[in-house]
């Protein structure tokens, strides 16, 4: 645990588009200092840090393609990572971090809440974090914030809640082309079909969000199910980065919901579903709670992008810094909250 | 701090409409022990609970005058108090109850955040609350969730924010007498403006909220300033309990915003607006963040009433028994969240 008041040391890890966002609003938290920065490509191992981030000229930091070593001798409070979406080809990154005693914030959608579906490596982290005294969370705008932190945040005023529905819809046609792609935009649906079958499609947290929701609520629920559907075009599309003609794919449809006859006392169930394709009209976050009293709550546009990821990490460094060791959660940790 | 697991002991001090509210939900939850009753009025003591709160028969809970004498013999781990909005006239009470080892979570508006106010006054409850190694929290709906945490909670997916603007409209119409008392329904304009000068009309807590917002935002502000105006009506108004002629108070329209030179950095201002008057058309809760991204939320309808702010109270009790000891607010506790 860090004093409060003392600058805390962050390691940047991983420098993809979130990455880079991330280490920029790092540079410009007075109560952080970025010194170091680490990335697997050979590309960009020995490059100044301000050749990606031009806010970055005079701070010295060189990107290094060695976790171990940088750590060693960097010895951050915490390291950033946003190196991927999924927990366990990326286990050995955290437990490698968690062993240099630096603390972790992870933009990584599967550290949400992987408790039920890595039981065991969830353990792993746990107990490594708390051997060596520092916090794991984590985080983002989704997973992370508006289709769970926000949802449990509004059941606080409720007296009892029997279900929670979150609708995300988000208009993909301005955002990066690697989400565009990431959606389906562009394929056949048989393509579609294919890339879901085999893991490639879909928003990654969907799952996670759900279970922390149904789980922190006490739902005592068995199991989430989901299913991932593609959103077909009905006219030709043109993005920056993508072409669709009429009938292909435009993006997904990806619904989770929890399911199990454990159930108990009055909460029936957790249901999100996320809408993210081309040309989505209306987009908006909503969280429906079917509770006493009742909650209807609308983010207007909804929080896209992935500069609220980057928010959500940069704006959780201090609770994680100061909360017990171990592997926190959103629904464990003070309010996140921005400071100037 | 409690044992996770363990049911909680509470006792809950003062049975006006918010304490009966917050007793009746106490003892719907399975992890508390409603244990006993507190209230100064001579005509309920040695009453049966159960003659005010059916809910309560058979648990065997009297009314008790003497707050001392109750907690001696039920050692309670925290006492829920709704005896009234202000600080300095309750200061004693809740003094009380920490030199008997109890925890408080309380209805009391100025509780929510009394540091600016009251300096002297908060540090004796910060202290006391340390020697006995108990928690305090000051929560509700208004102030405690809508205009307050719900703003924070929103920040925390911001890179930056400018400005926080926050708006209430309540319809009084449906609420109960006392309130629409509270905000001059009925009153002529001078009568009005001699009660908010004598501090008895108004939305206690509106400060604190606008304090608590910009001190955990980091705003650097030196004070808040509030006006409190009256809503005419423009026709005859009726209800159940009070009887408003054209051109009379129909209710309140309060605001509270921080001034001061010392801001720092890019955030300017924060400004709550608490409309509250019988027929007021439309009636939400709204957030609007002037940050990057922007946030515009809405709750349709809004969050209104007592039951709401019990249910803030008693979802708040398990973190208020876990936290550490002292003046703990809504900033620093983990998330509250209704669990079932």
């Amino acid at each position: 645990m860090k004093q409060a008041g003392s600058s805390l040391k962050v390691v940047q890890l991983g420098l993809g588009p979130i990455g880079i966002a991330s280490a920029r609003l790092a540079l410009a938290k007075p109560d952080l200092e970025l010194v170091g920065a680490v990335d697997l490509s050979p590309q960009l191992a020995g490059e100044d840090l301000a050749s990606l981030i031009p806010e970055a000229r005079g701070r010295n930091v060189t990107v290094e393609p060695d976790l171990g070593a940088a750590l060693s001798g960097l010895k951050p409070d915490l390291v950033l990572q946003c190196t991927g979406s999924r927990l366990v080809p990326n286990l050995q990154q955290i437990l490698t971090c968690l062993e240099h005693g630096a603390g972790i914030v992870s933009s990584m959608e599967e550290l949400l809440y992987p408790h039920r579906r890595y039981p065991a490596e969830t353990r792993r982290i746990d107990e490594a974090a708390k051997a060596n005294g520092v916090a794991v969370l984590g985080t983002g705008v989704n997973p992370g914030f508006v289709m769970d932190t926000l949802a449990l945040c509004l059941s606080g005023a409720c007296r009892s809640v029997r279900s929670v529905y979150v609708r995300r819809v988000v208009d993909a046609t301005r955002r990066r082309g690697p989400l565009q792609r990431k959606i389906g935009s562009g394929m056949d649906q048989a393509t579609f079909q294919e890339q879901v079958a085999a893991g490639k499609l879909g928003h990654v947290g969907l799952v996670e969000s759900t279970d922390l929701i149904a789980t922190s609520l006490g739902l005592g629920h068995e199991a989430v199910d989901e299913t991932i559907e593609p959103v077909l075009a009905t006219e030709a599309l043109k993005t920056e980065h993508v072409q669709v003609a009429s009938g292909q794919v435009a993006g997904i449809h990806h619904r989770a919901w929890t399911v199990g006859r454990g159930m108990r006392g009055t909460l029936e169930r957790v249901e999100l579903e996320l809408w993210m394709y081309l040309g989505a009209p209306d987009p908006a976050d909503e969280v429906v709670l079917d509770s006493d009293p009742p909650v209807r709550c609308r983010i207007e546009g909804g929080i896209a992008g992935d500069q609220a990821t980057a928010a959500m990490l940069i704006n959780s460094v201090p609770r994680v810094a100061a909360a017990a060791p171990g592997l926190q959660t959103m629904a464990t940790l003070p309010l996140v909250h921005w400071r100037g």
